[in-house]
């Protein structure tokens, strides 16, 4: 691909559990696991030209500082809160704090599921939401991301 | 393009207001207009082997009738409520009688508005959401829509 | 049939999907068509030396007008605002506007679903409320508003 | 009456304050007594091939020994709860474990009176409610839960 | 009236049930017809050098149209949304759109009515409210909206 | 003026902080002075045959005891209660009490500020409620007073 | 005592755990037993020229067909639903339907116990209210639904 | 009177409106005016070997210096905050300040009226609760308050 | 069993519906019955050298009855309520009366069922809870009752 | 004390019942006088630079009227409003209207009382707050205003 | 001990603040320590034929992960989330993806504690719940999770 | 310095996205740095014969951890929980756990923020709060606290 555009940095945060991914609850979250989710995350960045980390804790404070010590390499973020999207006031602190563009996405649909989950502390200081594609969610949120970070009209 | 994939048909459907696109609030809603929105869409559908039809109307009424004329030869919907997200049951109960995938998407993060944006009387029925991308959120849901339609696994 | 009995007039009005009865999520509406009900109606207001009349639309405004159009004619209603019942506070204006008694019916049980089908903007206003009987239940409220309007005591 | 039908036995439960019928509040309740409604109610069975059993007890308690004691004869009940309606998840637990179809009654429109009787501990465990008809309710109950209980089409 | 102003366009728009204006609950909204108060409101314009077009609808979607076609030419608008004012996001959605100052206008007071009437969708977003006058509100609201609109200090 | 109408006296009451009018956060309440309003409304009294005398008090006992010792010379009252508007069941005591009818006006949009401010201890006792138009606002509701008050029909 | 006064029957019934006055939680209700109270309310009955009657359950049941049983023969009531206060919407059903005055009476202050104290199904139904005098406070009840009764101006 | 006790001093406090007693809407609050009703009270205090002072005004801060210059001298007191019972903390830290018994008296019955009513910021400090007998309820209060300070047993 | 302990008396009582247990829904309550449940009771709390009487009512008023005719012999009571958990003030204050230590068991998890099974009257005055272990439930709390009653360490 | 800084004159507002500060509840407020404190205050101030000048009263109106009488001449306020700051939108609208530091002080903590001391109508208007440290808070609060209104650096 | 039966093994795991037992408010949690506790929990389990690890940590994450790590080899999880019960959507999503039986205990009584309390995220996923035993109701819930995994028969 | 005084400890304790402290929205929480703010603080607490020890993390269990092991030397907390000051219940136990007095600090004013950062889980269990004065506050909160810890009347 010899297409001549400036090359982004992007991290990819999974909160609590999403190491289990392809393990727990299929019916609910799929069969891919976190490996081969991450490893797409990969080669789809490479596509639009972007450069792609990933990293996953089920610790809220070893997710904060995450977001602290890349918010200075990573141009935007795509995060998957997991449980804390609903509970963590300091996770919603810390996108603040970064001052980066941050989309949230979910494998499976909150509004869908039990009344707690409708309440997302990081919903209307992110960028934009995806949920309920599964795994495509996060290759949607990286194109939607990329785009956005890049000012492109829409479309390819 | 000669991927030799089963063709598919999306109906995409805008709520009220939806026509002043473009016009209307536009450092709220962008400036691309519905009827560049709408051509956008078919080049996106045409590049993924989809027919996409349009539609616009500030009648929920009509709206209503759309999806139940179309319910037999879409494969699924993408659809903006707009601000008949927040109060149409009626609305709900038409996507539930044509028992086809409908991705909800909003131009703007209903989150970041007035409390009662908040609630989507079609979020928990939908298949997911893509909010806040602007019309590229249009892109991203048609994408992530034809996915599901086939099957795909993640990624390209 | 001979009785000697004032003459009727009921006008039936269904609201939004109401059109799909038979075929939308039989499972919980049943699968009589909407034309087989209104006959049905037709016939048993025959029988009880009642005319019906009937009228079905996906549109709010429709069925305020239908209701404004036959408020001299009418001398009852019974009236299902399907999804319309959870939000129409025009749709109630109407019913006060038109003063003539109106039973609410609805096919499944409200009460049975989603938390916001329990709340009806018809309910206070209408003379009596059938849920939860399927198609039976038109019937059900057809022989109690005909009691209602002739002033009988109870049964037949 | 020589149709050839399965018969069937009818529980009709009466609760708390039922039995001052026809002399408490007659503006809301009407002037027929209780036991002219039981009257009414057997001879509507005897027309319609069901026997009728009646009884009315103002202590929750008897209620639920009631419903207990006739399970297995009853086919199906056709209950008005009274002022237990809206506080008693004991009642609700004894619908439940009598397993029988169960119509809730009510004479007057519980929801144009105070706020708390819009909440039924019933309403969603019922096959059905028909509301405000007053003594003729019982008698549209009692139609609707035979048609029910025979699997009939609409109509006669 | 050879008072040198710069002339105004204002539109005048109803919503549900206001066509049955004089007939329709006398003792709450009087007895003056809907063509009655159009008369009124065109002579008193014509007195504050405003031409004044009226417009009436049962159809939420087409008072949304009415808004959308006359947003180049009116200056200002005075809106009853009648029952759809405690319902209808899409009415504030285009008010929000179309960006010229609203009066919203009642006939009754809904602060002294059924608790659901005392939200406005349009109250927030529009200029300035006059209720509980009868069909001289509307005088005012206009008198008060050519004010505005002329940037006049307080008085005549 | 030589019309031959039957004098009134209005009663004009400010709440707290109205003696700042003009002075205090002039962007959201304008820069008439109280002394000026004051002088607009005598004058405009005039012109409508009717006398109008003001007052003004930070307390609330004051403003009920102004309210008691003009009952029964005062037709009518134009009362903005301010921060009182909100939490004084007194005053709301005290409007019931003179038993006169009353206009509640408002400079600024209460709807459009804190949620605190949408209940109104006084909107649902008054006559009618003009807010929004700034000191204009006392004038239509003089004038909607008066016309109240004479039993006119609408128009002047 | 030889005043010519009308004698009067007063009715006296005490709700659940009312039996354990006086060994029950000391500190909250007394030392006083029921006996003791019964025989106290009884003389000041005979000075105040009412006979007065006296009745305890444990039975919500019991209490409806008490007051169903005396409702012919008593002029009033003074009724302490002690627990069922809080929940009983079939007492306020029989308080409605025996159409006599009834006074509330609480030994201790509900108000300064849990929340769910604070609301009765009696209190806006009751003619006043006695609250938190232990047994004196049945006492003045009785006094004062006397002099109700008997129409006298306020003091003996 | 001849009895040989301890004679007490209590105060009688009234707040907004209730000067206007006897002519404010007197279908809900009696005809009798505040000074036959203090008069009243002395006559009662008199026989009971109590001394009783009154007050009144229509001013929250005029109540607390009322309550702040009487505590030491008082040994309990009747009130009745008006309006100031629903919303007046400070009246509240006045009561808790003084900290003597006092007994909270409304002449109708606040439960009965609008829903804001039902919260007193005054009942769960007071040593109880007169409600609903009009101007016989200071007599039932002042009675109870004696009898409480007394250490009497019940009855006379 | 020769352990040297103080006997103690053990109260089991069941609230509404137990008498169907085994029969009644058994996929959630399990096929025990009630007598078999007594049968393990009595003899587990043989081995425990603790005597154990059992009773059920369906009439709330019965198990109030019960609670205080067992308040001196009882050192201790297992009491499931079943339905009456959820609104009995009337019991939560027969518990308070007897002043006894109180285990609350539930066959199945409340907090797991309908939303309004998560309110208990007699959770926050009872010593604990055991929820969800159907039968065995029961004899846990016995376990756990005895070991309090006897101050034992925790353990055998 | 001779370092060169601009005086500063701050008002130190007290509202109901601190007259009787060190009186009233002295185990909740302390001992200390409302003399001794305003003396400790200005002395304080005195140290800083700052001129103090003190005002009570247990009348709303007159804490308002004293806000606008020094608004002027203050250079930031510290206020405590006592029982006013959980109910006044009066008071709240005069500190906006004042436009200058405002500084809420509480002797007690708010938010370990009732509950309704958790709403203050003062605290989001306000520069800062200083809760539970006794009459040492005022101190706090002092310094603080002056270290906010010199523009110092964090420290003396 | 000889009885020949599968043998089990069982986690347990404490949440935050549990290290300080015996140590931290022993009135509310008792004097056993945590390291005697989980000596009474592996003897207790010796006797049942189940191995017993233990596990403390006052991090959520470590939490999640100790579920996560042992989901494998556990049969069943005795689980006291303490503080995090009431605010942790990632340890209920933790619970719901190791999908084994999980035992919720508490030392204290949460319903007799503050409201926020009363929530649990894990109760209505869990097999059970044992509140209020202190250290005795880990021994319940062993014994009661034993039994369970063994489908005993209730009792030994 | 040369008092006489007995020294503390105190430890400071800062949460979530503290570290960030002078880069991270410097409009809302200043300029200083955390290791100024700390060196500060020390300084201060020199002056004050107070060592201060400084802590800051993002994990909510390593907070905990640190109230844990340092509950035997401080004196006192000065504590900003950050973010999750609104969600952990955890550190609320912990608190109470270690049983020292704690001072709650905030840079900025919650209250003045979104409706959620107004419920403090510390702020009923704190000694104090000190909002909204940025670094300075923590000075004051040192001030504050030293005080309270030496018993010291108001002042310095």
């Amino acid at each position: 691909m010899t297409r001549n555009v400036i090359p982004l940095h992007i991290e990819v945060i999974n909160g609590p559990n999403m190491n289990l991914l392809g393990e727990r609850e299929p019916e609910l979250y799929g069969t891919m696991t976190l490996t081969a989710l991450e490893a797409y995350l990969r080669a789809l960045g490479n596509e639009l030209d972007a450069t792609v980390d990933c990293f996953q804790s089920n610790h809220e404070g070893a997710l904060i500082d995450r977001l602290h010590q890349t918010r200075r390499t990573a141009d935007g973020y795509i995060f998957n809160p997991a449980g804390y999207t609903h509970s963590s006031v300091a996770l919603r602190d810390a996108v603040l704090a970064v001052a980066k563009p941050v989309v949230e996405v979910h494998l499976s649909n909150p509004d869908a599921r039990e009344p707690f989950r409708r309440q997302s502390f990081l919903a209307d200081v992110a960028l934009g939401r995806v949920n309920g594609f599964g795994a495509v969610g996060y290759g949607l949120a990286l194109r939607g991301l990329v785009h956005h970070l890049r000012g492109h009209a829409a479309g390819r």
